[in-house]
Order: C-alpha cells, then structure tokens, then sequence
C-alpha cells in the first residue's frame, strides 16, 4: 500500500508538471499569434502602396525575434546574476528538466517544462518588437529595419528584461509589472519612438503651415482583425504570466487574469469611442480598436490585484487616454502611423502608475524607477543603433521609392494588384 | 503516511479544479473569438460603403455586452430565485471559491473557478449581440444600436437566460438547450426580427413590381474568414458548455461534442452547396458559409446525445433549411443582408426541435414551451426598445446618408479609402 | 484508508485520461484551424476572378473530409491488419472507452478519448486535402475537384495513412514520419502534382517562346494571414503528435515539439528572404511565406529528436529549397499557382530525408521506402482518379470561363464586386 501511495504522489507530481507546463504552452501560442494581429493592425492602417513591405516586416521579425532569442537573449535575460544591472554573456537554451527534480519536490523543484518556459518568453520578444514596425511605416528601409530587430530581441530587450524578469536590480528594487506593461509594450514604444525621431515624418503629413494631414489606412477590416486577434491573444499574454495553474489558488488567480484583460479592454473601447464622439463628432473606427489596445496595454501591469470593475475603469482611462495621446504626438509632429507609440508607450507608462492603486505591494517610488529605468535604456540604445544605421547604410528610403510606395521599391510588389488602381 | 495520503488527496482535489477552470478558460477564449467571426461575416456581407460602421458596431457591441454583464446582467442570471419566471436585480459578480470549500468536497463543493464561469458566460452575451448586428446592417443608426446593446445584454438575454441556465421555471418544465440553440440563437434572432421590422429593407432591395434585388457582398475571403473563426470558436461554445472535464466520462463527453459539433458543420455546408447547386444552378459560396453557421446551431441544442452520423444529418437538415429560410424571408420582404434570421432563428429552433430525437430525457412539449417563452419575450422585449428608440431619436439614417452609405456619415471614414472607387 | 488510497489513485488515473484528451481536443481545434490558414492562404495568391471558387472549394472540402472519413476512411487507417499492405473496409468511428477500462490500468488501457482521438485524425485529413486545392487553382472545375477530394479523403489517404499510422507495412519496416511530412504533406503534394500534369498549365502563363510569365495574387495581406493561422496551427499538428502529455517525459517533449516547430519555422522564413534577396533581389513576401510554411514542413517528419538550433537549420533548408523548387517546377512548365508541390512535395522529402540525421532509430533506407511506397501509391491512384474524371466530366473549365474567371462560372459571384473593375 505504501509503494501504491508513493506511485500516486509521484503521478500527481508528474501530471501537475504536465499541466503547469500545457497551460504554458496553450498560453504561448496565443502570444505567437499576435504576431498575426500585429500584422494585420499594421497592413490594415497603411496605405495599400506599403502594405506588402509592412508584412514581410511582421513575419521577418517575428522570425529574427525567435532565432536571436534563441541564440543568445533568452541567456542574457535570465542567467544573468541576482540584482545586477549589466547582463551576462552567453548562447542557446539551457537543459531540459529530469524527472527526478520534479519528484524531489521541494520549494525549487521545477515545476513546468524549460522548454515551455523558452516558448512563452520567445514570443514576447517578438511582440516587443512587433510594435517598433508599425510606428516606422511607409517609409523605412526595410533591412535597416531587420538589422535593428537583431540587435534588439538579441540584446536591447533581454538586459532590460534581465532587471526585472531575470532577477536584476529593478526586480530588487521592488518594481511591478506583472505581464509587461513596461518590459513589453513601453519598451517596444522606447524604440519606436527614437526610430521615428531618426527617420522624421511622412512626406505630406505635416504641411508648412502647421497643417495635419490624415493619411487614411487601406483596409479596416484588416485593421479590425488584427484587434480582435491581439485581444484573444492577450489572454495568453496576461493569463500565462501568472506562470502556474495547478491548484486552486493559482487557477483563480488566472481565471481572475482572463476576466479583467477582458473588461480592460471593453472599458477601452468604450471609453475611446465616446471621448472621439464628443470630441471629432463621429464614431472613430481607428480610435476605438486603440482604445482596445489601450485597455490591454493599461491592464497588463497587474491584471491580479484590481476587481472586474476597477480592471473597466483602467481601461477605460487608458482608452480616453490614447486619443488625447495620438491627437497631441500628432501636434507635435511624432509621425506614428498606426499610433503604437501612443498605445504602447503613454498607456504602458499610466499602467505601470495604476499599480500601486490597487496592489499595496507596489510603490509609485519603484514604478517610476522602473519607466525611467528601462525608457531610458531602450530609448538611448535604439537610437544609438539607429544613428548607427543612418550613417553606415541610411535608414529612409529616396523621395521617389516613398511616393512610388515601399512594396515596389523594396519587395518587388504590389499587395492588391488589381484594386488600387486609384490614389496614391 | 496517512498524512501524505491527506496531502496526496487534497492536492489532486486542487489539481481538478485547476484543469476544469483550464478548461473553461480555454473554451472561453475560443468563445471570444466568435466575436471576431461575427465582425468578419458581417463586414464581408455587406457593400464597402458600409464596412466601417458595422466593424464598429461589432467591437463596440462586444465591449457593452461584456461591461453590462458585469454590471448586472451575471448577477440577474444567475442570483435569481430557482423556478421563477420574474428575476431578481443586482450587480456585479460575486466571490470566488475558497481553497477549504473546494477540498471540503461532496456535491455541492465547487470544482471550477467563478471568474472562470464568468468569463465563459459573458462571451455568450456578446454572441447573442453579434447575430442582431448582421440583421440591422446598411441602414441602422450606430448609436440608436448601441444604446440595444446595452439593455439586450444588461437585461433581455440575462432574462431568459435565467429561465433555463439560472434555474428559472424552463430549467423546471424540462426545456433542453444544450448551448443554447435557443437560449443564444434564436434569442439573437427574435430581437433581430423586431429590429428588422421596426427598420424595414434596405433602399432598393425591394423593387416597386415584387423584384428581388441580390445585393452583393463586397468581400467574400473576409465572410469565408469570418466562417471558419466561427467553426473554430464553436468547440469552445458547444465544448465548454459540458461544464466539466475531470474524469473519464465528462472527457468522453467533451470530446462527443467537439466530433458532433464538427461533423454537423461538415454536413450543413454540403447539404447547402448540393440545395443551392440544384435550385440556383451555381455553387453559391454564401449558402455554403451559411450552411455551415446553420449546423453549427442546429447541433447546440444537443451535441451530446447523437451519433456523429446523426449528428452530420441534423447538421445538413440545418443547412437545407437555411437555404429555404433566406429566400422565404426574402419573399416576404424581410430584409437581412446576412442571413441572420434563417441562420440562428429558423435553424435553432430546428435544433431545439431535433433534441427529443435523440435524447430520450426531452419532449417536444418542453421544447415548444422555451421556443415560445423566449421568442416571445426577447421578440417583444426588444419591440418595445426599437420602438421607443424610433420615437425618442430614430434609429434609421437618413435616406441620404443610406445612399452615400454609413461609414462617411457614422464614423467620419472610409473601410476601403482606395479600392473602391466604382460602383455603390 | 485504503479506500481513500484506492479513490485517490482512480480518481488521478481519471483525471490523466481527462487531461491527455483535453490536449487532444486542444491541438485539434489548432489543426482545424488549419482549414483557415490553406483557404486564405490560397485565396490571397490567386487572382480577384477566381477567389470565390477557391473558397468554396477549401470549405466544401473540408465538409467532405470530415463526412468521408467519419463513413470510412478512419476505420480503413485505423481498424486494418497489422503490417499489412491492403487495408479493410469498415465503416464509422468505434464505440468511446469504458471507465472500468482505464482504471484497469496496464499497457493496453486506453489513456485518452477514442472521440478525440477521431478528432484529431480527421483534421489531419483535410489538410492533406487542403494542399491540392491550392495547385489546380484557376482552371478546375469545381465539382470534379469536390469528387475528387471524396475518394481521397476517404480511401487514397487512409490507405497509406495506415502503412505507417495504423500499423501497416511502412510501420514494419521502421519508416518515421513523426506529425507526416509524408503521411500528410507528401501525400497531399502527390495529388496536387497528378492533378496539374492532367490539367495542364493556366492560360497565358508559359509563352511560346519559353516566358514565364508570373501572375501576382490578388491579395496578400490574406496570404501572410494563412501563413501565419497555418504557422499557430503547426503548433496543434506537431504538438498534438507526440499524442500523450500527462507525465514529466512527455510534457516535456510536448514542449519541445513546440519550440522545434517554431525555430524551424523561423529559419525558413529567414533563408528564403535571404536566398530571394540574393537571387531576386528583393525581399520577396511571397518567398517570405513559402519558406515559413516549409520550414514547417520540413520539421514534421521529426520536431522530436533535433536540438533547436538544429531545428531552425532543418526549417532554413526547407527554405531555401522551397525558392529553388518553385523556380524549377515553372522552369519544367508544372503551373503550382501557390508553390504547393514545392512547399509539401519537395519540401516533405527534405524533412523525411533529415529524419536520420538525428534521430539514430531511423534509417535511410526506410526513409527512402516510405517516401517511394507513399508518392507512388497516391501518385498513381490520384493519376487514375483525375483521367476517368476527364473522361466522364472533364476536369477543366473552358477558356472563356477560365478568361472570365471561374468564380462567375462556377459559383456566380464575385469575391470582390465593388474593388476588381480594372485587370484581369
């Protein structure tokens, strides 16, 4: 009977391994397929001139992201030593788990596949990076812009991560960010925004007397798509962040997770598409998938410790928020098509604030080392990088390749061959 | 060891609940993707002029029905007296379940999370609120349909959705509605039909000499999209709604689901594309997608008790139907651009018709007895809404703005700025 | 106490049997999804004229596959003799597990739903049929495609489905084929290759001189849409394969298989950007997306044995041998509108061919006796298939039709009405 009673508890170790560590993998690919939304938000809300080189972007980062994270930044991210600030060196993902750890049980016994552990944290990478590709749209370079993704999901991105994620300093000092408001969205927002300084405005945005000019996006529904796809990705994104599933306290804590992404969100929507009523006097398709995307980037901090109700009203703050933001970047001349720096950027840093509203582990002391913290690296580190390309290579494309549109110029074709026979 | 065998126990108790609220989350988040497939159907169905707005509705719709759940429309459900007919108010969703009543056991012990329950009901709400979207589409006020949203959702749904599912008097006489063939569908539909009727058809779809006058959708590879989230999103809608997955009989159960809810699909697209190819003469790809919605819904009511051969005949009766029911309600100058009607009213109440075939526990007074209670009350519910918002601010554009079509007018821009320059 | 022992470990066998086919049930609703990917895939790569007809033809199909394999084509795989060549006929999936049966315990107990396990098989199918529909693109007529897909769904891809899956000769003999980079992919690249020697080459594509000339798709935000919805669907197709997961051993290969799918993925996407660089001088999404989808291929044959490095080396093989073989195929006058020959055929021998070079239990011998019995059995038979539907009904549709468009002759709508006025 005894050896029936430890082969059971051995068996129930092993299945909550195999749960924990399917609950990461069903999360992961829910992460991965925001790469999917990304592309479509992106190829919804440029021009059709520029839609085939926008989605070679999208799946070519996503592929850079996967193999440099492989090859050197999940090393970087999280072998690195406890509490420090410059990141380890080193290549490739470590050993499997043996079966042995697990049944020794333990407070260190590993309790899901590192495997799993690597396919959820790889297609983060690529979703911080994914939000760099729309800000610089329509008139980059298009292999400046895959070099820059080597050295970012290579390197820019693990050390910053290593901080908080990996054990390093941030992490000591007691900053908050549960699913990456800042890691993720801020500092993929960090690098778009030294991108777009660099690479300057599109032609015809900014007229010579102060006049803004709206460039409207190709294609809406695709546009549309891409929100719904980054929603029910976001799921994974929040729901595998709390890391474990396994007993009842965890379940409803993920549970908890799924239930508040959600109602961020909707408070977004709804809060963007009423503060575009009443400020441009229609119902703004655009403003309210951002005002989604608001509510999710707001929530992402900490989708544990606010109720249902307060998860809405975040959102919501993160929807009003992110036209106040795009309408103001506009003024002042930050020409960010598809308005990532906004949604990633402004609304990651009200995210990270909201934390110590609701969870009183967090200071606002930590959370504002935190934004400074990694803005500041990512920030300088892009645009280092950036200025770098600029002088060896160029990173904008000739007047002419920009008025012609990207595709042709870069790719070779046309994305709707036979539709926009029209405006350019 | 005794302790061991306790901890042993307990843990597994715990590990139950972890997968059975896994569950539900997984199915939830396949859920919310219908919402997705809703926004593409519809865009795909109607002309470009029109897209904008009905993506709008369809987000906008999505985050009312899952704030107005919150609000009050979970609590109303599920809060209210068993057997009653009239519901109790109240706001907001409860507490969730403690470690010690979980492993306290017995019958009434709870083996999933509540915010897990919440989440995977809310979806459903936005599911009956996407059906009446299609319905209303090319001719509806935006704001006139969203402030629908916010009483269907909060109040209609969460009405007769307690009468079954909260354990009102249907629940009490023996109704059956697995999923809600009746409960989800053909509640959306009933208030589509007042909507439609209050509204009346499209300028021009109806000629002055009886014609009949098709009017093209202007994106089918989007409604073919739309159609395959939908198929997706339906293993989660029909899988979930087992409730439970830990042992081998509710896996078996699970499973039966998602080969039924699969192989009635399967049969109501080729009982579709075979009516229409013999009365239309062409393999008409809209019957085809809607043949397949058409299984889908037939089959909810009861995706458990058939065969998976019966489950494919119930399936293609669902899409033979269908076909039939488009161009009646055609005939009759009921005028829904997507097929709504016939897809979700016609055909769920095929599916509630179908379940005393196979499963021996319903009658055919039983299901009677929810078809008219819950027509009768969304139908009239929602009558009086259209109605008051008709007189109060209208709820149709004007006749100008139909011509010129609803994006400019509702939402200031364009679905297609440079495609499609040609025809209206 | 023995009693709560004896509870206990039922109780935890249940829940095994339960999770196992969760996971199942998971990855198969991914492989569905599949169904997605190949119909936008192929309906972004055709022209506007012949997008409805491609729809069509992916749903119909996919209706068809799950109808015939549920009538026969499950038990022909599945219920045959072991080691044999020639399977039984049979009909209908079997009856589900008995609980008595898995608590019973042993080698022989049935450790996940017997529906389940029909579900993810029968999603299998339909992407082996998925990837002919792409080839004969934009000349075929519709109907002698759907019957086609009848006896290949139910008979020509059971049959060498059971050689190796159902234990057949191929199984015997040690041929490895991990997810079916030949089961699945060849087979179905097999078929594709029959049906475009019979039907010969689209109008205007090969000039008497010797031109080729390239015929750009319509749409090709839809096309990186399908690669992305096959890429998160692989993750269900590979990952689903090992078909257990509720152990330390097994999850941990789960997860593996999701890492190795992924890197190889990754590479391909990368070396055939790199490769259409070099060879074409620009960044060729089209390439982009070919190479995705063979590094996809290519690692199924074994996602298992190699390290992830050696993972994303196998996918960067496929991919640059995907650019390769699409520019022979047009070089030999094999019209492929979408590279499906290429990307299954050519690219699922490379994988099966890979199997030995890390995997020290396969050979290449048997490698080689696979892809031979398989090629050449659903070769010939899909051969003999296409000439008697010439003969009885033709297979092709007339010049005008295919000058016009298939979509207005065989399904009497266009896919986009409002935005094709221009080309053809």
């Amino acid at each position: 009977m005894e050896e029936l009673l430890n082969a059971t508890a051995g068996d129930l170790a092993q299945l909550k391994y195999a749960v924990d560590t399917f609950y990461f993998l069903v999360c992961g690919a829910l992460v991965m397929w925001m790469a999917a939304g990304f592309a479509m938000l992106e190829a919804g809300l440029v021009r059709a001139k520029n839609t085939t080189e926008i989605l070679t972007k999208n799946i070519a980062l996503y592929a850079i992201a996967c193999t440099m994270y492989l090859l050197c930044g999940y090393y970087i991210m999280y072998s690195s030593d406890a509490g420090g600030v410059l990141p380890s060196l080193g290549a490739l993902i470590g050993d499997e788990n043996a079966v042995d750890a697990v049944l020794a049980g333990g407070e260190d016994a590993p309790y899901y596949s590192a495997r799993s552990d690597f396919f959820f944290q790889v297609v983060f990478v690529a979703t911080a990076m994914s939000i760099v590709s729309g800000a610089v749209a329509e008139r980059m370079k298009l292999w400046a812009f895959l070099i820059f993704a080597v050295v970012m999901t290579g390197f820019i991105y693990p050390t910053s991560g290593y901080w908080t994620w990996g054990g390093g300093f941030l992490s000591e000092a007691g900053f908050s960010d549960f699913a990456g408001s800042g890691i993720v969205h801020m500092a993929g927002a960090s690098a778009a925004l030294a991108a777009v300084l660099v690479l300057g405005a599109r032609k015809g945005k900014y007229g010579k007397n102060g006049e803004i000019n709206a460039i409207p996006g190709a294609n809406l529904p695709l546009a549309t798509l891409g929100t719904f796809i980054l929603w029910m990705g976001w799921f994974g994104f929040n729901g595998g962040s709390e890391l474990k599933l396994s007993d009842v306290g965890e379940a409803n804590a993920v549970a908890e997770v799924f239930v508040n992404t959600n109602a961020a969100a909707a408070g977004g929507v709804i809060a963007a598409l009423i503060v575009a009523r009443l400020w441009f006097r229609k119902a703004d398709l655009t403003m309210a998938l951002n005002g989604a995307l608001a509510g999710l980037v707001a929530i992402t901090a900490d989708p544990l410790s606010p109720s249902a109700l307060a998860s809405t009203l975040i959102g919501a703050i993160g929807g009003a928020l992110v036209v106040t933001a795009i309408v103001t970047l506009d003024k002042l001349r930050i020409d960010d098509p598809v308005g990532a720096i906004s949604v990633h950027g402004v609304v990651g840093i009200w995210g990270l604030l909201a934390v110590p509203l609701n969870n009183a582990d967090a200071t606002f002391g930590a959370q504002l080392l935190g934004i400074v913290s990694i803005f500041g690296w990512v920030f300088v580190a892009s645009l280092v990088v950036w200025l770098i390309l600029k002088a060896v290579m160029g990173i904008r494309v000739s007047e002419e390749e920009e008025y012609e549109g990207v595709d042709l110029a870069e790719c070779g074709m046309e994305a709707y061959p036979e539709f926009s026979g029209g405006k350019k």
